[in-house]
This record gives structure tokens, C-alpha cells and sequence, in this order.
């Protein structure tokens, strides 16, 4: 945890008491005493300073000042299969902290319907590992998060609006030029990528995901587990627009 | 589990008779049947096919031929500061998967000295993971390993033998020139690249490694969980080599 932070309807006249973990790290892992400042940002919202006004393992009031702006939303948006619950959960924080835009999960011929049945795709579990992720990454903007069960209605009639003007990559191994020379050439200010299930997506989805305007960029030759092969794409994808755009990274 | 890796003195006269995970995978995963062809590998050594001779959920024996040369040793190091054990579970086996030839864990101040006596160090606990990721990712060559736990002593005495003739970088936030533009631009043939702990390098730490040639290379702005970090960096280490030297890509 790099940040702490704070929902807005917890603010009260400037002040927040915390009675969760928040307040468990900043007692014992911070060992924060009255007067110590902490890192803070407002979910959604500005980053700041928060005043320690008294701490105990159960309860630390902060005194909050906002007044720095959080790193712009990130130009990333990802199309994921969803992966199986196990794995999801583990994806949670790390799509925060990595920094995506909005999260599409949908279905596809190698993801198995019982997926979508479990509680790791609720908001109540997946909203605090996002959460997770901001702060380790000290960000404020939580993902927007969407489930499709139906990939061709997706795909067909509810992606551009959802992703609109991004320039659209599906991950692929050994196929299409690498991710890294696509991006670098790219004069896009926004990118949607796809990332398949284990297995791969299968012939109609990738012709429907082509016909919709989505090209191959090759993510190298060794076949990663969907967790792996999400954070290196990711990571890939920030890297290469950030050099594309050295604007971008000096501001970050 | 892309590959079943074989280890050489499970061979007996072309065959091998499997009775741990690896038959409950040919049987119960992959579903398989006498005459069905499997890929399989030679741990350190080459790849090819067996035929399955017989198969129940307890034993299935494999009849092997060796034919086609596994992907080449990485051309990359780690000097990885030593995480803790859950966190370092965790990588092991996407470590061997991204494509590692050393792994180097090491000391550092802000490494906690427990860490160091858990089980997770043992080989018996880390080759199965390491074998894990091959077979995930199709390639036989177990990463070496070697665990240090005085940092200057590997770092003045011990580095050059370990990691001969590399370009030696150490991944930072917001410091030095983007890993991807340093790599890109870099003639060499082998690279070490040090990862430091949750925290980072100390002062000393960063100064021995300048010291020894490391250069500082920019990860960017998010600060990212270790785990998460150590994949990300070697994805982009992996794809900027890759996009350096065409026929390596092409090859792989």
C-alpha cells in the first residue's frame, strides 16, 4: 500500500475515520502517531495529505487535504475471456495497479459458463482488490468493470460505445507484427486489447474480432498462463505508448 | 501444461512410465488413449513426441522420440532481491515460463532476514514449480539457480562468473532512460537485470550496482507489487531483445 484511500462518502467536514485495514495499516505497519502525515488520494477523485489526528490498531481519524490531480485515466482498455475464478482473483489487483481504463470480461468458447457463476465476478469482492491495486500503484481511478456473456453482442453491437475511437490489438502468439513495433507506429490516442482464453479464441472469434477492426500483434513464441501473459501485455502495451509519447511518461 | 517434461533417468529403453500429475494430466485432461500422440521433452534437453502405450488415471507409459531442438537458453539473468516466500511462490514458475537462463536471489536491506529459512529456497519445492512453467511455456531448460546472502560478496566477487559478458541494468521508477529505448539501443548479446525488494535498493545498494556497471533503466510510473513487477520486466526485457534483433524473434 503506497496510498490510502478514501471513498468520498466517508468525508466528514475534512476528516475520515478509518476501521478497516486502512486503519490496521497505518497503526501497525506505518506505526502512525498523532501529528505523522500519510499519502492519501480520494477514490475517484484528487490526491492528497492526510494528517494523523489519532490512531489505534481499530480506528485512525486522518485530517485529509486534497491537492494534487491523480495520473489521467489510462488510454487502456481491455477485452479479457474470462479466465477461471482462481486466476480472476489473483487479476484483480494487478489490472489496477498495471492501469486500465475499463475491464470487459467475456465469454468465449473456451471459457467454461460456470465462471461466470462465482462470486469473484461481484462487485462486493472485485471492487475492493481494485481498490487494492490503486493503492499499491498510488492511483485513484477505479476501473470501470463490465461482463458479457454473449461475445458476438458485444463485440457486435455494444464495443463502440463502450471502447470508443481506440485502436484495437488482439494478443497473439507468433502471429502479426510485435506488439511493441504496432504500438510505436501507432498515431492512436487510446487502444483496446484482447487477451484470449487458454486456448486460444477460436477461428469465428477471431474473424469476428477482424472484421470489428482488431489486428494481430505477435506477444512472442512462449505460451504464458492467462495471468502472466495479462500483466505482460500490459505492461507492454504502457511501455510502448510511453516512449511513443515521452509527453505522456514525463507527466505520469 | 503445453509440453510433459520427462527428466533423463525416468527413461528406460525409449519409455517412460509416468505416475504422478503428469498422468493424471494425459489421462484425466488430455483424455488419453493408447496411439495417441503427446508433446513431450527432455528435461535440459531436446523436445518431441510420445505415444501414449497405455493409460489409466495412476500410470501412463509414454513411448518417446526425441526429435526437434527446445527454444535456446534465454539470453537473459535476474539478480532478483529476495521477496517473501508467498510472493516468491508465486514467481517461480513464472519466472521459468517468461524465460529466465540465472536466477539470483540476494540480500538487501529492506529483504527481511526470514525469509531466507523457508521452504520455498529448497529445491525440492522450487524445481517442480520451475518445471511447472516450462511445460506451460514449451521449453526443457531448467533456470539455475543460486541463493546469496550477502549482497556486496555477489555483487564484487561472485557476478562476473555468474553472469559473464552481459549488459547489466537495474529496473527503477521514473529514473534513467525507458527500459525499452536502453535495451533497443544496446549491441549486446546478454543481459542481467537486478529487481529490488518491495521499498527498493538502499543507497549503498544502487551506488555497488553503478559501481558494477549496472545502468538505470525507467519501468515507469506505477509502483507494482513484486510479483507483478518481476513479470513485467522481464516482458519488456523479452520483447525489446526480440524487436532488437529480428532472426532472434523469428527463431524462438
Amino acid at each position: 500500500v503506497n496510498i490510502v484511500l478514501v471513498e468520498p462518502h466517508e468525508l466528514e467536514s475534512g476528516a475520515v475515520e478509518l476501521r478497516d485495514r486502512r486503519a490496521a495499516h497505518i497503526h501497525d505497519t506505518l506505526r502512525g502517531v498523532p501529528g505523522q502525515h500519510i499519502r492519501i488520494g480520494l477514490l475517484d477523485g484528487p490526491l492528497g495529505v492526510g494528517t494523523i489526528a489519532s490512531s489505534s490498531p481499530q480506528s485512525v481519524t486522518l485530517t485529509c487535504v486534497f491537492d494534487r490531480q491523480p495520473p489521467p485515466r489510462p488510454p487502456v482498455d481491455v477485452l479479457l475471456a474470462l479466465p477461471r475464478p482462481k486466476v480472476m482473483r489473483r487479476l484483480w489487483a494487478q489490472l489496477a495497479a498495471l492501469g486500465v481504463d475499463r475491464i470487459m470480461l467475456t465469454n468465449a468458447e473456451r471459457v467454461e459458463r460456470p465462471y461466470f457463476d462465482t462470486h469473484v465476478l461481484h462487485p462486493g469482492t472485485y471492487r475492493p482488490l481494485l481498490i487494492e491495486g490503486l493503492q499499491q500503484a498510488r492511483d485513484t481511478r477505479l476501473p470501470r468493470v463490465s461482463i458479457h456473456r454473449q461475445f458476438r453482442v458485444l463485440v457486435e453491437d455494444e464495443l463502440d460505445a463502450l471502447s470508443p475511437a481506440s485502436s484495437r490489438l488482439v494478443a497473439h502468439q507468433g502471429v502479426g507484427p510485435s506488439l511493441l513495433a504496432s504500438v510505436t507506429a501507432d498515431p492512436a490516442v487510446r487502444w483496446l486489447i484482447a487477451i484470449g482464453p487458454e486456448g486460444g479464441w477460436n477461428r469465428f472469434e477471431v474473424m469476428l474480432l477482424e472484421a470489428h477492426g482488431f489486428r494481430a500483434v505477435d506477444l512472442g513464441s512462449r505460451t504464458l498462463r492467462t495471468d502472466t501473459a495479462c500483466v505482460a501485455t500490459l505492461s507492454l502495451l504502457h511501455a510502448a505508448i510511453a516512449d511513443r509519447v515521452p509527453a505522456t511518461r514525463a507527466a505520469g
